[in-house]
């Protein structure tokens, strides 16, 4: 019981490093001693101390004979940090209570083993699903070296992401819209097609009160058309843009490159560019989630080609009838049984809107 | 604390007319002695006895002296049956406790004046807003004589009520499905467009394994080019149907009266027959209520006419993409700011369902 509370606890500190750690994971770590709270920390920044070492340097009494509590496993290999295990044995923490274990199968359960090695009592698996999905993101990441995609769209009760003029400005609620910027400070990068940069221009910053950071920007252009004078071509030395394209006009990619732009080759498809392909070429920059606020053709094409974890559908409580456009349009089905499905995980009220959030459930390969 | 308790038993026997009492209100009874309830009732059928008599009709032991418990204010006229109020003086009914008072000005707080007027001790406003609740259709057509519309559609978290090929069997779940039978058995009239008829050659009646009836079927149907051999037409003998028409063809009508069908005669406005009008004669024929289950046209056309007094829903977890139809559809809006705007009331899932049941706000007069 009591090392739920403290589970808890360390799922909040690792909340805190939201937008900073990708791609690593999100990790907290609570230190008890005598049933009193010693320490505690959290990955705070990517390249910086682990979970574990901060909450060991921030211990207000010697943590020797403690309990550590912590969300992940404990690495057990040097990368930026030496591992963390070596830390908690240096330490002499008796007890080590893990969340979930490292999904990685090259790694997962190695971290406990040590421990145990060294007489150290491990218990697993305490708020394991809670822990696990702190680090959706990561843990796709970590297996197939792309990113989590999230889509997001924002529609009317009768399924319009704009009206007949193609106006959609505002369909949800003030609090809506800053929800939105709380999932782009979550998700490394943000995704959209070239038309929503021509139409609406748009800077794809992270906008909160909070301490936030900018997503990569990504833009799907086949063709090469992102205006020079776009808002994400002339700050792409602020925020990172990048542009992913089929054209292979070297002397053009010159021009946004001389703005800081960085331009992805990317193949084309019957659709556009090929965005398994992007997928690949994107994880291997390390960019480990993308947020997709993209129109309904290039939603269309991202579960065409299943390159979509999650669909957040923001619904605002009222109707713009007429021939609006859709969240989802194209090619795509003919009979009711082909359709994507969906798995309702959360449905939440966000001032007068409605969130339905969904994880996909491919039922075959892509096209 | 007691009142609420014994209020919500009433509120429970009143739904058990669903279906049964319209145009009549839902009224539930209980009658409670000493801390034991010794009769219980509710309007069970349109034309038979009140709740309070029925009540009254079952106890177990004199209700002299005792207190009833009724939803809803008790009647003080002649109508079908004689004024409930007599029945409670008559009993010695000690003490009435009223959930909501009779909505229609005319009647509003006169059955509680004469109770008060015999020396009968009445507590009205317990579980108000429940009671009310029970009877928005019936508060609706005593105040407006026009039907309560509660606009139904199914669609999927793309906003589509069917695939590019019109195909839309089956969007929802058959939890979902069910729960359209209960609507259907709730509310007095069904409506849809000639176009479903045309397609679908549907019953439109009631499909549940507990107690129902079948639901009155409107057809709107502009230029009379319902099919003679048309379900809905066939088996006009067994469940009503109207059909309702802007053609004066009195040679064509009298083939569907033939058939059991009634004909009324609606003038047309831009958009097709005028559904204000329609209602006010949906009125004068006895429908409290009408379940629409439209296409996007007539959704939209009965939107734009401010018919519509809820809506609710229905949202399949799966994505079809393409160019499939909307639940509303046709001209409409420009702004976002003009959007009608919905309060929603209750959210739920049914199966694996979501079911989004609101109250439509309407900011102007109908176009």
């Amino acid at each position: 019981m009591n090392d739920e509370l403290y589970m808890k606890r360390a799922i909040e500190l690792a909340l805190k490093g939201t937008g900073f750690v990708n791609p690593n994971p999100l990790v907290g770590a609570v230190i008890v001693k005598d049933g009193v709270i010693i320490g505690e920390g959290y990955h705070e920044k990517f390249g910086e101390l682990h979970a574990e070492r901060n909450a060991l340097k921030n211990c207000s009494d010697s943590p020797e004979g403690a309990t550590i509590y912590v969300t992940l496993e404990p690495c057990c290999h040097h990368g930026k940090t030496p591992p963390c295990t070596e830390a908690i044995i240096e330490n002499g923490i008796k007890r080590v209570v893990v969340g979930a274990l490292d999904v990685n199968p090259l790694v997962a359960g190695k971290g406990v083993q040590i421990l145990r090695n060294h007489g150290i009592e491990v218990v697993t698996g305490v708020l394991a699903d809670e822990c696990t999905a702190l680090n959706k993101v990561f843990n796709k990441y970590i297996l197939k070296k792309r990113p989590y995609v999230v889509m997001k769209y924002a529609m009317t009760a009768d399924g319009k992401i704009a009206t007949d003029t193609g106006k959609s400005k505002w369909i949800t609620c003030e609090e809506s819209r800053k929800e939105v910027h709380v999932l782009r400070n979550r998700l490394m990068g943000i995704m959209v097609g070239v038309s929503t940069v021509i139409a609406d221009d748009p800077m794809l910053n992270c906008r909160l009160d909070t301490p936030h950071r900018n997503p990569v920007r990504i833009i799907c252009d086949t063709n090469l058309r992102t205006p020079l004078d776009s808002k994400v071509v002339q700050t792409a030395d602020i925020a990172k843009t990048i542009i992913a394209t089929a054209s292979e006009d070297k002397e053009k990619f010159s021009e946004y490159e001389k703005k800081g732009c960085k331009i992805v080759n990317v193949p084309m498809n019957s659709e556009g560019i090929d965005l398994n392909i992007l997928m690949k070429k994107l994880g291997e920059l390390g960019i480990d989630g993308i947020l997709l606020e993209g129109g309904g053709t290039l939603n269309n094409s991202a579960l065409r080609a299943h390159i979509v974890d999650e669909v957040h559908t923001f619904m605002a409580p009222k109707i713009f009838g007429g021939m609006g456009k859709s969240p989802v349009t194209g090619i795509f089905i003919d009979e009711p049984d082909e359709a994507i499905e969906l798995n309702v995980t959360e449905i939440s009220r966000v001032g007068e809107d409605l969130l339905i959030e969904s994880e996909v459930k491919y039922k075959c390969l892509p096209e």
